[in-house]
């Protein structure tokens, strides 16, 4: 590879703009200033809009895994039964955050490769001492995205909260925060919003607010309450991450003027094609086309390649980024990721690196032809 | 004032030089990547050196308070008597994350503006029921220095673990941490290490892994077995701050490069200087000489001038930011601070700002002469 050329196409981080990286270099301010509460004001909006919501949105210093964190432990108090949707890695984390603040667990697992099935969902909605539901939008582990949509259905006349996991999904696939009912929405700056990680998101309904000041769990640094009184003034409660800020509002400018429809139809487009290229090259796709995730493709290990390996080849000699498999799934997939600051000729090079790198580690490739096929879905002569 | 012309005088974030800008610059790559690894690692090893310690260092995403509830989360079971030592606002907000996490919290408030004195937690500490020390090595809100090596020998023998917070001390003000037998040390990036905000830091001593190892209380994202484990293969529980990672290391390279004694005796002259000329002028520090911090002085608002008026004037027209007083002390102080990447020329043309303003809100100063003590000290003519 020559050096400083690469592909980052990983679920994140994911490549920043430039344009981003300009304002992320900005002389720092101090973030008790007039400039930085107009900055915030701004980007809380322009954030809202992202996240399609009239809800409050709190901006925190952290990875999304903080985020998660502030959604549980804001909400859930000792021995609250909890209903876990789990589609792979990520959604067992949500799990067990739960559990480290005393939850009652109840754990649906659809395993890792399959989605979220809302009529069993349905089913286990019967009992209403359920308190939280704890979803993932796009399940970055296995390519897999749930419906939401129908979760927010069943929770409409249910107490229960719904607490979604979007960190991989929001600013690349719809998310309508207010019109699906999604009480907590968490997201992250690193994937699709084309920022660096360092600042996570939360969105707040009024129904969640109702049992948040109840709540009296420990929590200091991701205490909601708190936020939201520093909030009242566009402060933050602790010192922001000045510098993220200023690349968030770049980004979020980037994505409004671009539109979120066209942003949702790019992200799709580029999931289609990489797919269509993945079935013509032969190989097999994790997540079934229905609950294909828009921004991340879950390749299954072709037989006689190592999965490693063939990361090593892609990254050693082309500077071609892909992911391995987590949990069960390691050595097992690689995946793909096409979310962000990404457009169609970034994923034709990928696609013509991955067939050179199976070609070098003589798996069986005709070459040329998974481009084609992603070429076909990009002129609109193929569907995936 | 000329547009985009200033100097950042704050108690942080403060100034961030070029050679980090730069580094954060740099295109993304993946958290768990070997190229991360190598950063974390030689990043770790840089910071210890700065840290004065051998122990293990933790880097997390967040601000300095969060890097404070670490410490206190994974070392303070339900019920602990802790004893917390407050001189200020940050001291104070120690004592709350402790109560926060059900700690019985034994505060010795030595007032605004005082210093910790050994004697008095020599006294306190005959009760060796006490779990744990809470400690400001320099008090952000009030510009006084707390001597943390006296309480690591009055700790010596005492099975209580010592926690500090040196976040504006950090990179800019000597602190030994095991020579002086700090247990847990919390750092933050935005303050002398000369970074944005973003990014904190803590050491942990054999004498805490061991009271680490029992405590059960919640956390998940400030969990420092699970960091410790991810740390085992220099990578980090969740996704961490990348491009701060970067900046990081350009930092820290700084530091050292200056030398860790000459990065001290600037701060110690810049403070000497500041001081100086805050004499000369004729107002008032609140901190003693004894107990001066050498990064942030505080200063007694003079008579007939309103404080806030006074930073707006220096802001509006000087692009001069200072801080105000915070808690008891808004509206009564300002605050100068010389920490990270200041020289005597910043200081010499803020005094001499300063004076401008004192003299445009018709307080009576005698133009030059705050900036004549501080030269005087520069040249070793003068103390301070």
């Amino acid at each position: 590879m020559l050096a400083g050329k690469s592909y980052l196409m990983i679920p994140g981080p994911t490549p920043v703009p430039p344009a981003v990286v300009a304002a992320m270099s900005r002389p720092m301010i101090g973030h008790r200033s007039a400039d930085f509460a107009d900055l915030y004001r701004r980007v809380a909006d322009k954030l809202r809009r992202v996240c399609q919501t009239s809800n409050e949105v709190f901006v925190l210093t952290s990875s999304g895994t903080g985020a998660m964190e502030t959604a549980v432990a804001n909400v859930i108090s000792r021995g609250d039964k909890v209903l876990a949707l789990i589609t792979g890695n990520f959604g067992e984390r949500f799990a067990r955050i739960a559990r480290a603040y005393g939850a009652s667990v109840v754990e649906v697992n659809f395993g890792w490769g399959g989605a979220v099935d809302p009529q069993v969902v349905a089913d286990y909605l019967r009992d209403r001492e359920i308190k939280a539901v704890l979803a993932t939008q796009n399940e970055t582990s296995t390519g897999v995205a749930n419906d939401i949509a129908a979760l927010g259905r069943l929770l409409a006349d249910h107490p229960a909260l719904l607490l979604v996991d979007a960190i991989s999904g929001l600013g690349g696939m719809d998310i309508r925060t207010d019109e699906w009912g999604v009480d907590l929405l968490v997201g992250a700056s690193q994937k699709a919003l084309m920022l660096p990680p360092g600042l996570a998101f939360v969105t707040v309904s009024p129904k969640a607010w109702r049992v948040i000041e109840r709540n009296e769990g420990p929590r200091f640094y991701f205490d909601l309450q708190a936020a939201r009184k520093a909030q009242a003034n566009w402060n933050a409660p602790f010192t922001p991450a000045v510098s993220l800020f200023f690349g968030l509002e770049a980004a979020l400018d980037m994505i409004l003027a671009e539109g979120l429809p066209r942003v949702f139809e790019r992200h799709a487009l580029l999931a289609a094609a990489v797919r269509a290229a993945v079935r013509a090259l032969g190989l097999e796709l994790l997540a079934p086309d229905e609950h294909a995730s828009h921004t991340v493709t879950a390749v299954v290990g072709p037989e006689g390649v190592a999965v490693d390996e063939l990361r090593r080849v892609l990254y050693s000699r082309y500077g071609v980024s892909v992911a391995g498999g987590q949990g069960v799934l390691r050595g097992k997939i690689f995946r793909i990721a096409h979310m962000g600051f990404v457009d169609r000729a970034d994923v034709l090079a990928v696609l013509a690196a991955l067939e050179m790198a199976l070609a070098e580690l003589n798996y069986p490739v005709a070459l040329g032809s998974g481009v084609r096929a992603a070429q076909e879905v990009f002129l609109g002569r193929r569907q995936s």
